[in-house]
């Protein structure tokens, strides 16, 4: 780990050609370092805190590298909570990379991906789950995970987490203080009154973990194949779909995905589409190595949007695959509706029970009715606006470490056991539910947890 | 064109995950406007010039959009020389659309591509020259480029032309007042001393011009094409110059070019590598089209590296092929040279008599000779530090236009005629001059001008 004395620099935008770039400077000596290589009115370390100063960054022959504003954050009111700097260069490449070199040759060294955030964290400014929300919400690609990662941000896991960890607390205190002092604490009807406390954290420890694998598909979107025969309208699908709205794909570490042809936003949810094109039987070498990625990807598929050619009749292909599939991950679309009908939904219906949808990629009909399909596969039929969902693996681990714990308790409780015996799992519930906040982390997790981050974040 | 009272605002850094983005506003109500959708300790109003403020975004029912930073300018001390404003937002695709549209909302509408540069040209707040060479600095690739648009954007250029203009405007006024007043002024001699002033002037543009071809390889690249036989290295060659240090690709407008492979930064310069791979005879309909603009981009080209395979004999191709080269334009390029030799320079002068280089994409060497070469070719055997180099066309047709003006009037002095005849040339020069500034130039130039620039700036 890194020292967190150090004074760090990174910049703070895509390192493309732009109106503005940001270099940004944290630690103790931020404001005399950058100094060095500042010419204003002023010496940096003369402004004010949160004042934005115009100026040239020079090097150390006087040359001017850059035309400049720089802002001037004192501790702890700032992004990190320590004396912090923020360049704005021109948007340049060149010119950014060699204000970033002029900068590390004051001293000041290289930001690991994430430290910024993870000095917030450490100097306190915000608790892990908040954090990590950072990420997500800069690289939230639709309303819904938009919504979610700013609800995160704004403290509403650490508001519920932290609510159930006080009262966990309290009901343990107070075992451990009636066995002390029975004189004072009495334990009599405590059991039922725990049992009532622990039914409702169990509810909304429950709840959250549940919301995991919505908040997963929010979060990294929904891997969909479009399958179907030939000529059936896989391509213009997926055109459609992409001339719709175009998802974002981030060039932050994990959000590549090979297979990926395409991330686009349908409604509330992002659909990860998965290439399948070259699903046939090959003898090329190379080009079949391509196919069996294409057929895993099939089979990894959360979603298979499967076209049929309404015009045409079905064929024995299709009724086969109709009978097959798994009506949990499958939605059919009748697709051409536009032209004359051949196959209906009732047809569909004979081998298929799941959600077909009469589809056009003309006219654009049925796409209301494909994204209430998608809808009720995977969010049971509405995506709550008001409601949280979890988005972080690690999350959902401590949640149900939790929630074992609470039920060791409860077991307890049930088997008549003394109180003592509740006290060490009402503890084990209540570091568990800490991991969410982060205290009492490892430094290996905390680094584990920053270095997803992208770079000047 | 766009109204000027009006308020804009646009993304001023890249649309791409990142941990800052920057919307840039600027008008006479940028800071009540954005102050409807800002909530901090005090209203955007209340705050002082030059500060960054910590509060959120938030939408019209109160719902947080963002947690921000907001920096407030105040006229005349601000890039456009307007009050502005600027939200630092998280760097997120679907965060930075949600602010910018919100932004909207508030009756502030978009800005065309440079009209932030564009308000601060009419606002007085730099020169035309100047504000040009704000994009060559973004789009800058190489050192060499960087140096001379950073050296333009501190007024190099402006100074040049002030100084000559200013000295015109000063003899053709004591004409003028001679003319009118022939007591005082005096115009014995003046023929001479003018001849002697025009001398120093015409240097000077010269100078200027003749920078030119210079100025727009170093700002635009060096067209080049990689060519020779089959299995020579060609894609060994652009793969070793790609490895060594990938240029910069910009996405504005302008800078796409359909055949260029890739750009390659060699020492001070940008290579813009046209792929010629396709030059062959084909009977493929498509491939025959990628054929016809790989021959002309071989034409088109400034710069021809000829690889020779130097372990293998020379062909009568190779031989056909060098005795035809224009060495002006040619660099034969001995690969291989980290084989066993069968071909070496001796050869290769018998039929060229322009630069040859022994190379090996194994090795790296030739490199630095590759440089001078170039370097040779096109910067008369090395690039001057301390030169400047005029890069727009705009600018060149101006300096000519001002240089023909100044012949007139030496041409007037040689012939004898009197000394009004000078004068209306002497003004036409100093008019020249002053388009460069931005000085009494129309305003569809303007535009023009403007229009090339990116989106924030």
């Amino acid at each position: 780990m890194n020292n967190i004395s150090e004074t760090i620099a990174a910049l703070a935008t895509p390192l493309s050609a732009s109106g503005i770039g940001i270099i940004r400077v944290s630690g103790d000596k931020s404001i005399e370092l950058v100094d060095k290589i500042y010419r204003g009115k002023k010496h940096l370390t003369d402004y004010d805190a949160n004042t934005i100063n115009y100026g040239h960054i020079v090097d150390f022959n006087g040359n001017v590298i850059d035309e400049v504003l720089v802002s001037v954050f004192k501790a702890p009111h700032s992004y990190t909570g320590e004396d912090s700097v923020e360049v704005n260069c021109h948007g340049g490449i060149y010119v950014l990379r060699k204000v970033l070199s002029l900068i590390f040759d004051t001293g000041i060294r290289s930001a690991e991906p994430g430290e910024f955030s993870k000095r917030a964290f450490l100097n306190g400014r915000m608790d892990l789950s908040e954090a990590e929300s950072v990420m997500d919400l800069i690289e939230s690609g639709s309303e819904a995970s938009y919504r979610n990662s700013i609800r995160q941000l704004s403290g509403f896991l650490s508001k519920k987490v932290k609510k159930i960890r006080s009262e966990i607390l309290h009901e343990a205190a107070f075992v451990e203080a009636a066995l002390d002092d029975p004189e004072h604490y009495n334990l009599d009807g405590f059991d039922s009154k725990l049992s009532v406390a622990l039914t409702r954290w169990t509810i909304e420890i429950k709840k959250l973990i549940s919301s995991y694998r919505q908040g997963s598909l929010l979060k990294e979107g929904i891997n969909t194949v479009i399958s179907g025969r030939p000529n059936v309208g896989k391509s213009s699908l997926l055109n459609f779909l992409s001339g719709h709205e175009k998802a974002i794909v981030t060039d932050i570490p994990g959000t590549t995905r090979d297979m990926i042809e395409d991330r686009v936003v349908l409604g509330d949810f992002v659909l990860n589409l998965v290439d399948t094109a070259g699903i046939r039987k090959t003898s090329d070498m190379v080009e079949s190595i391509g196919v069996k990625k294409a057929i895993k990807a099939q089979s990894d598929a959360e979603l298979n949007l499967y076209l049929v050619d309404s015009s045409d009749n079905l064929s024995d292909e299709d009724i086969k695959f109709l009978s097959d599939f798994d009506r949990s991950s499958t939605i059919v679309l009748l697709n051409k509706s536009d032209l004359v009908s051949n196959v209906d939904s009732d047809d569909i219906c004979r081998y298929f029970k799941g959600h077909v949808v009469e589809f056009s990629t003309i006219t654009g009909k049925g796409l209301d009715d494909l994204k209430n399909a998608v809808s009720d596969l995977f969010f049971d039929g509405n995506l709550d606006n008001d409601k949280f969902y979890i988005t972080s693996e690690q999350n959902y681990n401590y949640l149900n470490d939790a929630l074992k714990s609470l039920e060791l308790v409860r077991s307890s409780i049930a088997n008549g056991l003394s109180e003592d015996f509740f006290t060490s799992d009402l503890y084990d519930a209540y570091k568990s539910l800490g991991f969410i906040l982060g205290e009492e982390v490892e430094d290996d997790l905390v680094n584990k947890v920053f270095s997803d981050f992208c770079m000047g974040k």
